[in-house]
């Protein structure tokens, strides 16, 4: 196979992102089609990116022979459905996460993924792909920080999308299910190992909007691992000075942290306000080489026939765990896995 | 009263460096007294300082008349009965932490202070008096961050002095009542509030030998307080890079970090390990003019007839909080207060 | 036009990034022709790339119909000839600094620029497609750091490629030409003035070798500049903790500072050496974006019919102020331009 | 000798810190003595302190018996004058820089410490008496950086300041003698070597009030030293940032860089305009404790019988070289020293 044909579903700002990066900055790879059911958003980005087929159905889509891949970008219930779709239609397969919005989808998407063994499934948890939480884990892996004592990560968004936010808070699942499974993705990843219990806490400290979906503004949880790592995870919606995604990890023979200033790019301003960092303000531009690299990755493992390093069980796990984390803050109580 | 005339308790890293400062660093006081064990110590110290007084037996210090204030760097496990026993000969006092090495003891030694309305007693929670944290407080206090969310705060020892705190196992009371008092004090001075709930986790990552006394060498706890702010607190005796005492809290408004890097100096090097900050060695190295503060503003207190900030009530809740945070590490249990 | 159908010449370290670059990581470009002397990587690359046309001849090269475009990546002394070439076979041209080794050499590159106005000639001064040299750049253009007032900086290449520069030291023309190019280009267009006066210095601090070629390892010059502005250059070859380009520019009501730690990325390490980031290793690493932004803007100018914003005389211009930084290092006086 | 007991002369910004550290912070030091012409002052402070005799007139400070030594604050067209007749007197001298307002006025101070050779005699430059940078000198001093290749540093006062600077721009000699000198004689210490060769540019960039006395508000120059180390000096008047004192060595193994940010202290601010430190707003809050430093050095000197690193001769050299630098600025021409 010379270039792994893409249909790319969904042109949201992440979907129209991968879109633009399959069309452009990717090896071996070619944008064939795009789904969307907006269809003058649809043409007019095919017609910039040079697309030839369009589609408004889903299920057109896979219908199309000369397509090697799909792409799933698309809202997070019409995941575990286009998964086994697309399998079944003979695609590989790359979805953003999540797998499914409850347990019960993920073992469905696991039994598609099982059915096809010859297909590649991939997870998007672009967070892996980064290259200084590569650069990080690496050192991990290599013993370089001795053994892990504490794996403590925040995922904070801009008080200034907060409308959006309370927006969708309806369908979020919360601030477990919403954010934090990239920093539970991250501390298995890190840790190589699992839960064994939690305590999760928060309230609406700004926002009341979320109390009547159980949620907060502000959420944080302690877990101890079967290995004995202790994780403290933090998830916000407040942040006063950007997208901020930090992770510290504290071994016995050193510590990492990455992104620990979310800086916007490498300029320093010395003004009235001291000396200052401008940080990035959303996930698109602290990710954006992440989410070129994932869908590298994908295109690399259908050429190659490897199997990517994130499976579909990555996936169950990760949504088990936080939907464990939001039974915590929900009745307020400590939770054994 | 021209100078508050004080003798100074216990000749250990940290009563010496109290009886420099109160000797050479400070405004209207005097030491005219030292109280030491090891009398070639006592006298070696004494001469060096020009201190006429020389004791080593505690009770012939407080039967000195020329004596306004004692300073108590003793052996903690002293402290309760030395505090009562010179607040009785009517001297102020200024103690180390802790007010006791039990519950019943802080209780005691508020009845020996309220038993001496007129004399000043003050309890030696140093990082109180940095002037960093002092900042940080002022804009907490004046609104500049909000409303608290995420109280965190770490306490490190370095690795380096591992063996040192292996000895004093048996008489430490573990992580939390030795090291994570301090944190626990400025979590209450933070929010202006007190925990309630308590989730304690922990081991012994590097070095067994604490597990014999229900401790660990890394051990964390994440609380809920009554005003709803999430704090986190991590103590650990492996830090590989230095004394490192850090604090974050995060409000709805702004975030504030103190010293999130341990610096040693305003110097920076640049070398084959990269671009690098030598780091604090220890609490002396760090908190050097804090602990002149502290004793400064105990003698301010005495002069001008003001009560310190910091309480013996502040003592006793702080150990409260401590055991408990040690009850739910050892149960493995979450506990309400 | 669809896609700008490119050749790239030159498979040294810069010339192979290119060439992979355009390959897979650019939008409306398309590699089809390589040119090497050396066959083996000649056909090695265009296989593993996909490119169909091989060459050792650039004559043959650009001979070639299908052709719109060569990047230059060959060795300096080829480029000006190359450029004449190239535009004579009617192709748009994008050359890697510098446009001749001598400004004999960049006047003939400038007539035959001038010789074919409908082509696109564009010159890669990298820097100026950094993201963080364009964001600082467009914040003084748009007055936030008010009048500048001083210019500061640095190119310094990592001690260990030592060898590689000696080596080349009879054929670099020396550090003002070799190195300080790029921050001359960098002076000019955050000044957006030229050059009065001009002071330089150095010497062989850790490398004899290099005063045989009347050059040092690390030098430096004070210039002023016509709009008043001071300008410090500094360029050496024995930087200790990695590749480092850093600038500073001062202005009356602001400061920026670009890279003054030139890390590799977002990790944060703390261990035995104290707090510390890694540095970038070389050009590749640090300025991989900036390399393909460059051409990118190559390839949109002449899909628009646009003209870069980097000219052929921003090339002489550079060239006459390096070596007019050369001839006061050399004499050891004032020069006046 | 006890206590040295020591009169402390001027009583403004700097000399009121001087007699309340003499007064409180030092050891094996008391201030006896206080004198100023502004009489409420003189008491008020005399009072404050506990200071015994208080005078307006310098001759009859120096005439009294019980004082060991004196600490000049006074203008500094007194300084020269002033300095002679307390060695006369038999007192011990400590002075602020500089030495004398002119080459010829060192030269008299210089015979005058000459004819008391039992007295010490010292000259307050006190950036060596910050604890940063003596922290760099002995890493430079034990080979750390290996050889100096570039020496940089920078002084710059806030803009907020400007209307006093404007103020004193008929006395100050300009910037390279009002500032400058404190980063000339860093260059002496760290470099161990004397200037060869200097350029000086600069203009009024921001304030042409300056421009009357042939100064600018901002000005630099390049030095070529002895040993081949390269020099570089800023001084500026507009800094929007705070008070900014920042150096760097580059040397051929290593690189230090002392207060690159000015942060006022350790807490980092996280809101709306980024991640930022807030700085220091002048030279009492950065030099603090290099002001004490200097004067118990004194103070020990005298007691020990030792002589001060800082000699007279420092003061006339670093006055002869600022001197140059101010020609070289005022003529546009290289000068050799």
């Amino acid at each position: 196979m010379n270039k792994v044909r893409i249909g790319s579903v969904g042109l949201g700002r992440l979907g129209l992102q991968h879109a633009e990066n399959i069309a452009g900055k990717m090896q071996h790879a070619q944008l064939v089609a795009l789904c969307d059911v907006d269809k003058s958003k649809l043409h007019e980005t095919a017609d910039r990116l040079g697309v030839p087929h369009r589609f408004s159905s889903f299920e057109e889509l896979i219908a199309l022979k000369e397509l090697d891949a799909v792409v799933l970008a698309s809202p997070s219930g019409l995941h575990t459905k286009q998964i086994a779709a697309a399998l079944g239609a003979g695609k590989h397969v790359f979805s953003e996460k999540p797998l499914g919005i409850t347990v019960a989808e993920c073992k469905e998407a696991e039994k598609a993924v099982e059915a096809h063994p010859g297909q590649v499934f991939m997870l998007g948890f672009m967070r892996r792909f980064d290259e200084s939480y590569q650069y990080a884990h690496e050192k991990v892996l290599a013993g370089e920080i001795g053994k892990p004592v504490l794996f403590r990560s925040y995922s904070q968004d801009p008080e200034k999308f907060i409308q959006g936010a309370i927006a969708f808070a309806p369908h979020s699942g919360g601030q477990f299910l919403d954010m934090a499974v990239h920093d539970i993705d991250l501390a298995r990843w890190f840790t190589g190992s699992e839960p064994e219990t939690v305590y999760a806490i928060g309230d609406c400290y700004a926002h009341p909007e979320f109390a009547q979906y159980q949620d907060g503004d502000n959420v944080s949880c302690l877990m101890r691992f079967k290995n004995g790592c202790m994780v403290f995870l933090f998830a916000g919606r407040t942040a006063p000075h950007g997208y901020n995604v930090e992770t510290e990890i504290i071994g016995t023979k050193g510590i990492l942290r990455i992104a620990s200033i979310p800086q916007k790019n490498l300029v320093e301003v010395l003004d009235a306000h001291g000396v200052r960092r401008e940080c990035s303000e959303n996930f698109l531009e602290r990710f954006g080489s992440a989410y070129i690299n994932e869908v590298q990755e994908f295109v690399n493992c259908i050429i190659t026939g490897t199997t990517p390093a994130v499976s579909v069980y990555d996936g169950t796990k990760v949504s088990e765990i936080a939907y464990t984390c939001k039974a915590s803050f929900e009745t307020g109580t400590l939770v054994r896995f």
